[in-house]
């Protein structure tokens, strides 16, 4: 197949695209490489070190023998280019992870917030327009979040893959209508892409074009089999308050024994997914595409859930590491109840990477290997999602 | 109240300002003039003659001794001018009806595609959070639309005011959830208002911001008693095959014997609004805001429901003209059922100015006044949902 990743210099981008690469798919990477900008303007770097795109291309050259394109573009204001590009390459499926990702740094100012909203719904837009504009017959996977879903409001009844059955009292009697699941965006982060949700749905039902909406829990892990191949392939590892996710985050705090940052009881229960099945998932979802005319195919992509405070026990047994609490900079419930479906991949013959075999090799080979990279000012969490609301000094300034 | 008016020099937005100042608010309009652009790029002008927006201004200080604030700004891009502006006017409401605002126009390229998504959710975003960031006390009341409910999901079941009462199964049983109505936009421009809801619901719930979304139907009709007051005051009538509404289009054409144009069967069936109407609407609603922390308000703001067929049956009895069944350039259903909740408006006072006591008088007053300055060539609809779709041609092209 013929596949263009759109931000594939990313954290999930790279990986999928080498994973791709490795498994014989014709890859064109379009990133405008504005991940590793905000790491410029935030005064943060990825714990493991990135080399320049070019490199990370060459170095996959030599190891593989295969080629990946690189096309440096911004998808939100370049239409004109995108559009030419689709001519060109004539992908068979785009995979689109070419928004701003991160809910803390969506929430840390006026401008992160417009920038996020700009960014996500115009890159998304302009990918419609221009496939339905062009003409090219290709499918699209979208890399949403379990986020659109929002935690506590199904209680104890599982999430189902993005469509909800309800039953609607009328004057001819009771109604049973299928809806998208009502959307509970947690940031301005996730309400990107609970717009992204209806942009899909009016493309499919006035265009029929294909799309599949991959609804993402928390990534975790760093390796994958390619990234792993060459150090020059390795990718990224965010720690920082602002792009570190949760399980990683604690990963690396425990390797430099930084107490592991818990916001608030850690009672909230979110779900997970280690990066190597994220590609998997991808390559899955980009052969098994809806039929033009469906509605959107929407698969929730996740394979465990735990509580938070959980894992910071789990994690702090393993190692040793003490656990703060800290101020929760996030408006969120401090408890929730979380099931989620997501028998579809399992079906497509997914095997989980479960936390219980990853999590030791995480902390030996790369958080304990890079932890001399890390700026100890930039764990604790300072986005918060009102003016005013409380956060933690920093609690290690430097390493032990 | 000081009250902004965003799009304050639009169909809707000028009868409103007027009105809001005869009423004795302290209005300014914030306005890019965007809508008169439009009309130089589509090569078409309102029916009635508009003058520059100064020219309206210092008429209605003339008439009624009271000034009327502008500032020409694009509340798209100038979000810095936007931020400051609030701080300098601290207005205690806002009224934003700066969007695109014409379905077909927005369906008519790529390039409108954009244009309206780009400018609709950047002019409500920005506007969002530069409420949240200045911290300024104004409640936010937002035009929104009947399409965002789409027409036929309900069957003959009654359109509530945003919220369904749904019932859900779950292990523990069928659980009640109020959840925003699913959308079911038919047009990008519609899209764009579906997107403005999930705006609004976030930034209600993070920051406590008090906003009005007021669904409404098809606006008829030219004259308030304000824009009636001296000609150079006179509101825009648009007869065009993308500006055009379907009922100001059909007298239009009866003043000049022009076909009325019927898309497909002309069993869609619409709710409709007097334009006397919206403009008491949004007085009742800046002076009836939601209280913060509460979700956001919304309320239909229509006061009678016709199938098109009957409207073009009616003014086909009264005027004499012909009927003509051209192709349907949306993707619609040809016929459908529609139920709407007012009663939040009727509530609050809204005596509804009937189809049957303005008609004859918008035909004489305002469409066969003007009829001369109509360019015949751009009645007919152009602008089609999909590539490839049949369009008439032109019915007439010379007065009789």
């Amino acid at each position: 197949m013929r596949v263009l990743v759109l931000g594939g210099d990313g954290f999930c981008g790279w990986p999928t695209s080498l994973y791709l690469s490795d498994r014989g798919h014709d890859v064109t990477i379009l990133d405008n490489l504005s991940r590793r900008k905000i790491d410029v303007d935030l005064e943060v770097d990825s714990l493991t070190p990135i080399v320049p795109i070019g490199e990370r291309l060459r170095a996959w050259q030599e190891v593989s023998g295969r080629e990946i394109g690189f096309v440096n573009i911004d998808l939100a204001t370049e239409y004109d280019r995108l559009a030419s590009l689709l001519l060109e390459l004539r992908p068979d499926a785009v995979v689109h992870f070419a928004e701003q990702r991160a809910a803390p740094y969506s929430m840390r100012s006026e401008k992160t917030k417009r920038y996020t909203v700009d960014n996500n719904v115009r890159a998304t837009h302009n990918l419609l327009t221009a496939i339905v504009d062009t003409g090219v017959d290709a499918s699209i996977v979208h890399l949403g979040t379990m986020g659109v879903y929002g935690y506590g409001w199904s209680g104890s009844a599982p999430i189902p893959e993005g469509y909800l059955t309800v039953k609607v009292d009328t004057p001819d009697g009771e109604l049973e209508r299928e809806i998208l699941h009502p959307a509970n965006p947690g940031s301005v982060y996730h309400m990107t892409k609970t717009l992204d949700q209806l942009l899909f749905a009016f493309y499919s039902k006035n265009d029929s074009l294909r799309i599949t909406d991959l609804h993402q829990g928390i990534v975790w892990g760093t390796q994958t089999e390619q990234t792993a191949r060459d150090e020059r392939l390795i990718n990224r590892f965010d720690y920082d308050g602002d792009y570190g996710t949760v399980l990683n985050r604690f990963l690396m705090q425990a390797a430099i024994k930084h107490p592991l940052t818990v916001h608030g009881s850690g009672g909230q229960t979110r779900a997970f997914i280690h990066i190597k099945d994220t590609v998997r998932c991808i390559e899955l979802a980009i052969e098994n595409p809806p039929t033009a005319g469906d509605k959107p195919l929407v698969r929730n992509q996740i394979t465990e859930v735990h509580r938070v405070m959980d894992l910071a026990k789990l994690i702090s047994d393993v190692t040793g590491a003490d656990v703060a609490h800290l101020p929760n900079p996030r408006q969120e419930a401090d408890e929730n109840e979380l099931v989620v479906r997501n028998d579809q991949f399992l079906a497509l013959g997914l095997e989980p990477t479960t936390l219980s075999e990853g999590l030791l090799a995480e902390v030996r080979e790369v958080a304990e290997k890079y932890k001399d990279r890390a700026d100890l000012r930039k764990i604790v969490a300072r986005s918060v999602w009102r003016k005013g609301m409380e956060t933690a000094a920093d609690l290690m300034t430097e390493l032990p």
